[in-house]
């Protein structure tokens, strides 16, 4: 698939990095010189940040490539993707050169935040092509996709376009009526506006608001929202009762949202330099590391959990399984199984300043969930009873990992059959592929219930032998069946 | 510590629950006949949630109490807390009946989330007593609380304040200056008023509206907020570029603000059926664990990460284990070392409900700092620029180890010289002594700024010279030396 980015700033890389991630080709127009620069940056963010959302392999990345004009970028291409400065001439002008060259069948998204579709449809030669494809900072990331059609846009489009953004695992919310903003930005442009009465007013800085948002209902909306989380504040009463509670305060002096501040030069140097003060001491490109890091420690949270954005994760990785053709992935099944990709955590380090002991343990702990993940052998499995026991381990720990270093792991089943699995486990770096840890194990297949050493079913198992038959041939690793004190690298 | 809590509602409960898993005594009044079945079920939500926020033990729970009058509540309180409706004249009437019971120094915090401390002051007999103390539900998971004073309250009762509230895990954001509302709910408020317009002019659903919210900028919101996010958005030009592009939309016709919709009774039925819709299929007790559990998957994430909410939650375990910190224990030289006593945190708990591997190396990786602090090399020593470094283990589970369970470890010396170590340890249960693991490992002695190894100074490692000779003539453990798949049991 072939996806044209017209536009490369903040936004268009996002997407850009995103298309590329799932293994579409991506063609980019973007008039700045420093557009590649820039677009680079945005994709290592994403290669550092996306793939670990997923417990399955990425697609292989596609190729970019850049264009000095609309044509070339949106020939041929499957979708395009507008990402222009806000300004409904330029949007205008762009989206006529990108109708003239896209194929007649070919869908164009555009990523604005302002503008209703059918303002970007006036003039077009069919505008039932044009949708708004409202994504969010950083869309390599973050699921969530404004879908916004008008009554020109036959019903089929509208799949089509959701279609494509569940499947390159986003969250396509379909905003049901055209209305300026669409539906979040109304939200953030309220909190904006009533943030800056309080710096203006001296009532707050721009740490205490940000301090006001995340320490209290920034972690309730990460999960429900405004809605489902009012409904619990109100006790067992239910959501009716609550909001006549409610209903009295909107008539209450709480805000100054009938009046607009003055967003003057003073204003402007105000919220710079308490900004500054506040997070200057990272520089942009770390203070997006952190973003990016918290949001991949987040999303990850709510998908161990199943929930909201965390649901639609685990959707994404059936849907990507279920794009494999084979049941192995990286390839060969004759080789080790490739299983995680991570990046050490700032609480994994020791005072040595090197990643803990026990983080390692958690690793191949981890490791053997995506073993027996891939295998069929947990979530629904455990739920139904049975799951493998670890009965033994053997560690060995040949070099140390700083904070943040790019490490991969695999698996080679040494000896699977229905009552006992012997695993051996390496954890690499990415970057030289240095072997910084081996751990070595012995699993009992046991009854939850009971807690007894039970045989598997034989069609439960069935993946884990073939998994094991492949793995037959490969040699054994020198180390394994050894002892403390009879150390050998693999 | 004594805390008394007038009002106990949601908040007051929240508040009740999260003195009580601090180890304070909590004495309530409460005038509905349903406050103390009420106050359990809060208790209970707590009790499962608070405590998985540790890495640390929680100090003994407190004692609970009931009264019939607020005289007898507030009696030798340490801490008054007020969480009675928003009603002032009601908050009056409660406040005077508390200033004339509690002790004369004990500081009275109002949850109220409208009124100004000053308003609360008003006809006070002590007005330098009460200060506003704003949580956000639930109480006893989120850590923010609006701390609001006036001029007459001095510093030190601000002070006093900010000190208890971080005692119990709380992040105490002051206030500059009393407005109505205090921060947070000003901004719930503008998204408020804006969701109403949505839902009245059917642009969208109570769902559409929450995942609006939580599959986008509630993600951006629990770790950073709104500037810090706003800076990342702008690109590499900064934060005065950002808000100069920004401005012009600010007079974009983009919300409704300017009016307020009327909350009339089949706008209130509209809500309540939609909202019945989104979240019906969940009880209400099943929609607070949901979130419980989400915010505590969220909020160890950031502690991972050592960030925002999560960096506070470090800090209160440091907090926390400063208050428990017990002294090595001697025991018998001759025996094994008793090293570590714990019990086992509901976060260590894994998806089989025990203990999972990792936490136990983690327990053997805490029991090898105690040996070798135990030994006068850990500390100062590390800091000095030597330490062991571990190069391998193997571990043996025998038996699983559930929640609250109390354990404690051994090690017993195989053999010591400069360079290396090897030692063997075993982790059983206090109350019948069973062996649930044993870990054996090999440590190396290093030069941490080279990373080589070095022989330890003679003069260092006299006391573990000692401890080995005295260990000398302990039998070998039967499985040290063993490799995987030769298990035995010693």
């Amino acid at each position: 698939m072939r996806a044209a980015v017209v536009g490369g700033g903040v936004i268009g890389g996002g997407w850009a990095a995103r298309f590329l991630l799932h293994g579409w080709d991506v063609r980019v127009f973007d008039p700045h010189s420093d557009a590649e620069k820039r677009m680079s940056e945005v994709l290592d963010n994403a290669r550092r940040s996306l793939p670990a959302l997923a417990d399955v392999p990425m697609p292989r990345e596609g190729k970019l490539a850049f264009f000095d004009n609309i044509h070339e970028a949106v020939t041929a291409a499957d979708w395009v993707q507008e990402s222009v400065p806000e300004d409904l001439a330029l949007k205008h002008a762009v989206i006529a050169e990108i109708e003239a060259a896209a194929p007649q069948e070919t869908l164009i998204g555009s990523s604005t935040s302002g503008f209703k579709p059918s303002q970007l449809q006036q003039g077009a030669s069919d505008a039932s092509r044009i949708v708004v494809t409202h994504p969010f900072n950083p869309v390599y990331l973050l699921p969530l996709v404004e879908v916004v059609a008008t009554p020109l846009t036959p019903s089929r489009h509208l799949e089509k376009v959701q279609k494509l953004m569940t499947a390159i695992g986003m969250y396509p919310l379909h905003v049901r009526q055209e209305i300026d903003a669409h539906l979040a930005d109304r939200f953030l442009e309220a909190v904006w506006r009533e943030a800056l009465w309080l710096i203006k007013d001296d009532v707050a800085t721009t740490e205490e608001v940000d301090d006001a948002i995340r320490f209290g209902f920034g972690l309730r909306w990460a999960q429900m929202g405004l809605f489902e989380i009012f409904r619990l504040a109100g006790g067992e009463e239910g959501m009716a009762h609550f909001i006549r509670q409610f209903g009295p305060a909107l008539h209450w002096p709480w805000t100054k949202l009938t009046d607009v501040p003055e967003l003057d030069e003073s204003l402007v140097a105000k919220i710079a330099s308490q900004s500054d003060a506040q997070s200057g001491k990272h520089s942009f490109r770390e203070l997006e590391a952190i973003r990016d890091r918290n949001l991949v420690g987040i999303l990850r949270s709510l998908k161990e959990r199943d929930w909201g954005a965390g649901r639609t994760l685990n959707a994404h990785d059936r849907h990507l399984r279920s794009l494999s053709e084979t049941p192995v992935p990286a390839g060969e099944s004759s080789a080790p199984l490739r299983l995680l990709e991570l990046s050490v955590l700032p609480a994994w380090i020791d005072y040595n300043g090197h990643m803990t002991e026990y983080r390692y343990v958690q690793v191949f702990s981890d490791s053997c969930e995506a073993l027996l993940r891939f295998v069929g052998m947990h979530d629904d499995y455990v739920a139904a009873g049975h799951s493998w026991y670890t009965v033994e381990t053997h560690t060995q720990f040949f070099a140390e990992a700083g904070v943040d270093a790019p490490l991969y792991t695999t698996g080679q089943v040494l000896r699977a059959d229905g009552k006992r699995l012997h695993v051996f486990y390496r954890l690499h770096t990415v970057l030289d592929d240095v072997l910084l840890a081996t751990l070595e194990a012995m699993y009992l297949h046991v009854d939850s219930a009971s807690g007894k050493v039970v045989t598997a079913a034989r069609e439960a198992s069935r993946a884990l032998f073939e998994l094991a038959g492949a793995h037959a041939d490969l040699p054994v690793p020198k180390s394994a069946g050894r002892g403390v004190g009879q150390r050998k690298q693999d």
